[in-house]
């Protein structure tokens, strides 16, 4: 069967050129299939997919071609697919599928956090009316208390499925009970422990179960010092103590110390890169997550907020200009330099900030000794000031026939790039002292303001100079 | 003993709040032993720390109490710290201990990817002679072996250590084979198989070892369809693949399928954390990985170039103003709103750059169909500049006497949106299909871009407007 050799291979060899060479051919193949409704050969072709590259697959086709090929695959990998797939395509795809379905097929065959994650994006009755189907009564159950969990709590994206076992069995006994409850578990890293009560006490690694000898107690191999976190704990938090801790999963307890789920380090890859794009469309000013896919209205509505705050930043400008309009009639070319001394303070600010912001994020920095930190930005910005002051002094030197100007936009560059510097410093640190995210100070609310205090800088500056020249 | 408890809640009830006033208590104590030079004290203290935490207070304190702390370690918990510590902090350090000590102590007590990983910071000559006290000659020449990768290819972030099994031995044999090679391993997820040649032929989960009976042969038993790589795939490429089909750990191999390492998870949140990071930098226009420790010099070069490359655009934009001059001088007004239709080209043109950056970064956008893509963000342009030019054509009506100013402002607050949507649209797809990194176009180039364009914009506009009115 070469076919299936050829969708392995996919995996395999996924980075070299060759290889996406036959992916081509592969693909090339399915959708000439899939045109042709030949059921029977895209089982074949489909068979050795893994799901989440037949979510890929499903992308790029069009939902009539999806629903063809959803329905030819066997349960597990139905339900596999749905949890791959992005929620506008699951969303779709779901509708084109009895509710009876869904719960009796695909919810019952879901870890608890997945269906959860999935039912958690319909609306309420859509919920309900599934949850009515499924079939297994603790699988049903688990998923209405984790949907009970705020989405970015710990209890939110943990799941239900674990190996817990009591802290008195012996190895022999673990074992058992665990062939018993890992049936409906992908991947195993760990046997959590309780007492009677379910309180969390430990946990036992499948290497250390495997080298005890099988009368050995529980209680006695069991590690104590397990990082655990709290249902309510913010599923930014986990992620920073997985990261800290090199964990591959982590049990969840509620607030008496019961053992209530386990999260697993896949789940926490997927927040810690939304956090990472949060904040970087936050510092390109973008309120929601959005991407490019979504509509042209949901689009507008995210980028709006920010295009009118830096409209009202450039109405004060222009109102400050206005300040200043016998200046800039007497001397025309002092606004040649407005947009150079405007977008050379946005420009310093947003690269100290980002600093701080992404120092601040990661917990490498704190907010204390916040005078040491402006001193040091201060440096920076002197530098960064003096190179830049001395090239547009020379420039400005031999093509310009003004020495007032000369010494206008120099100093005032000089002074702006220190300025924003500072400024994109302290911002985020008061931000984040004022339990605010700091990553909006690197959107166009920090551009703004050093935009508009740089032009008052370089006309207050002006002023002197033309006075005193 | 009250510390061991007190720094063990330090783990597992990190989220709340009243485990960060024993966090700190415990901390006071410690700092208070460490001042007193109180060997026997300290040592309880720490006795029970998580070598994450130990680094994470060695950045807190100065590097004599950090060489006294380090001292009083056990050498597993001394490779641990290491391994932890910020590169800087871990330089310092390291230059206080002894090449022989470091290197029959610490690296000998390493797994060989984090040693590797050290000494890699190290000026040659340093890591030949830590190397030639590594008593363990497996450990030696797997570091050598490691250190010959590029560090951001699959090959210079994997480990050696695996447990790797012949496909033809039995489960009770393999178990064997697995307690002899798994003495140096943190954390077992699967069992490596390889045939007589070392070829790599697939896994064997924990999990599947223990459900299987012990006279199963392996070669029965094993998962083929398990994803690797190849040395030199890139980093950012193993992320790509260990998010997409959410693995912990994913084999290594060479060209011809040799099993060479095996890369876990822990090391590519690393690698996924390091790339959101360095887009973000480079979308704030900072040139190399800086962080705020890094010293004044080296923040100042990193900043340097995108801001001359600022500069440069705000000379481009004096020039284009003086070819305007007439203009300038006989509508003084016209100067008042340079900086907001600056400004809003800059903002626009960033919010579109990054969401196709971003959308680029996750794999979730390609570059064809580009037509289709131009044409969405040209609606989304149109919309905000619209709702953009009528705000700012109302407030002119108001408050300027100038109809011709007015209709300027706004008809070229229109087009400068829409222009720049657009553009910050097109440019990161043009580079990535000239394989630049698209994330550079959401830096101050793209903001310099159409600053400059913007107000070319604006003043051809003016200069028609008030030629008509």
């Amino acid at each position: 069967m070469n076919c299936t050799k050829d969708s392995i291979s996919l995996h395999t060899n996924f980075a070299g050129e060759m290889a996406v060479e036959i992916k081509k051919e592969f693909l090339d193949e399915l959708t000439e299939v899939i045109r042709n409704r030949d059921s029977a050969k895209a089982t074949e072709l489909i068979q050795d997919m893994h799901p989440a590259d037949i979510a890929e697959y499903f992308e790029e086709i069009n939902l009539d071609d999806c629903t063809f090929i959803f329905m030819l695959l066997d349960a597990e990998t139905k339900a596999d697919v749905l949890v791959e797939l992005e929620d506008d395509e699951r969303e779709k795809l779901l509708e084109t599928i009895p509710s009876d379905v869904i719960g009796e097929q695909l919810i019952d065959k879901m870890e608890s956090d997945d269906a959860a994650d999935i039912l958690g994006d319909l609306d309420d009755d859509v919920q309900e009316e599934i949850l009515s189907h499924v079939k297994d009564v603790d699988q049903a159950g688990d998923i209405v208390d984790l949907l009970s969990y705020d989405e970015d709590s710990a209890g939110g994206i943990m799941a239900k499925e674990l190996v817990a076992i009591n802290e008195n069995l012996t190895v022999k006994q673990a074992l058992g009970e665990m062939r018993d409850q890992a049936e409906l578990i992908d991947e195993i890293y760990y046997l959590y422990v309780v007492d009677d009560n379910n309180i969390f006490k430990g946990t036992v690694s499948l290497k250390s179960l495997l080298f005890s000898s099988t009368n050995q107690k529980i209680v006695n191999i069991l590690d104590e010092d397990t990082v655990s976190v709290k249902t309510d704990t913010k599923a930014e938090e986990v992620a920073k103590i997985m990261e800290k801790y090199d964990l591959v999963a982590i049990p969840v307890v509620d607030s008496i110390g019961r053992l209530m789920g386990r999260i697993t380090i896949d789940d926490v890859v997927d927040v810690i890169r939304e956090n990472a794009e949060e904040d970087y469309q936050l510092s390109a000013g973008i309120t929601n997550d959005v991407n490019f896919s979504d509509s042209v209205l949901k689009q507008t509505k995210s980028r709006i907020p920010w295009l009118l705050i830096g409209m009202l930043g450039g109405v004060c400008s222009s109102l400050i200009i206005g300040v200043f309009d016998e200046e800039m009639a007497s001397y025309t070319s002092l606004a040649m330099f407005l947009p150079l001394i405007a977008a050379m303070g946005g420009n310093a600010g947003v690269q100290s900030s980002a600093i701080v912001v992404q120092g601040l994020a990661s917990g490498d920095l704190d907010i204390h000794s916040t005078g040491k930190k402006l001193f040091k930005e201060f440096r920076i910005g002197a530098c960064n000031g003096l190179i830049c002051g001395a090239l547009i002094f020379a420039y400005n030197f031999f093509f310009s026939d003004s020495f007032a100007l000369t010494l206008s936009v120099s100093v005032a560059l000089l002074s702006v790039i220190v300025f924003a510097t500072v400024l994109g410093t302290l911002i985020p640190l008061l931000l984040k002292k004022m339990k605010v995210d700091p990553a909006i100070a690197t959107g166009p609310f920090i551009t703004t303001f050093n935009d508009i205090m740089g032009l008052v800088i370089y006309l207050l500056i002006a002023k002197q100079m033309f006075a005193l020249f």
